[in-house]
């Protein structure tokens, strides 16, 4: 299934965010949600560190674009190229992210890619626990398509 | 000494910040330089993790607030309210976070925090590794004065 690939990706080549606990909790609608642990991610006021619920939200939006461009099939490289996050409440529980990736909206990035290899999307997500929105994370998504490999002229 | 008692605050107080591997290197000339290998913040391409790159510069930042504070013998709460990165180059090499707190530069922020108690600083760090500056961080401080204890009436 398609979001346990993504968590073995996430905690096979992105080691820290197994050290920070991160697990996807679903996928629907365009909608992923991820959660970690408060302890892993502690800071000295006993509550969510800055960094981890960046880095969160950041994987998160990486994690739903790489589901849209897995579920067209697409091959293609995703780094995030910038990204901001405003602190409104602290997090004193489980850390959860959400990042809806509306397709509909982002028609142009997609007609840009498909035409010249590469394109960005720019995704919202937001963090908090308990149903309340603690922060709200802006990120940036460079996506180049794979070449095709294709057989060698002559081998 | 001051810089072994932050890294201290940051390993004990911060864990992901001991799974990030995040050490102080120097502290000269109001500038925090803290240094991270590679490895435990490693991503799907092999270079630096952008969350663990947000988080290193996230902490720098603190560390050179904690510094200023430390250095002038106040006790205070830092948090950060707002950040912002742009990611310019891949790091494949070990982390390096740069963050200079000049103190004259926010001397408005310094005086509203006496008077007020509370004040933000607003600062920068650079990320890189081998002298190339591959990441731009800015970060929103707030600062507040912690009530000094006073022997209660009666006791």
């Amino acid at each position: 299934m398609l979001i346990e690939q993504l968590q073995r990706v996430w905690h096979d080549e992105i080691p820290i965010s197994k050290g920070m606990g991160i697990r996807i909790e679903s996928f629907t609608d365009d909608t992923l949600i991820a959660r970690a642990a408060l302890a892993p991610n502690i800071n000295v006021h006993g509550t969510a560190f800055a960094g981890s619920l960046y880095a969160i939200a950041a994987l998160t939006g990486w994690g739903a674009t790489w589901l849209q461009l897995e579920q067209r099939a697409l091959s293609a490289s995703i780094v995030i190229a910038a990204g901001a996050i405003d602190y409104d409440k602290p997090i004193a529980d489980d850390i959860v992210a959400r990042c809806r990736f509306d397709a509909a909206s982002h028609a142009t990035a997609w007609t840009e890619l498909a035409r010249n290899g590469k394109c960005r999307f720019p995704l919202e997500c937001e963090l908090g626990a308990n149903d309340v929105v603690a922060a709200r994370f802006r990120g940036d998504y460079a996506v180049r398509l794979k070449a095709a490999t294709s057989a060698p002229a002559s081998a």
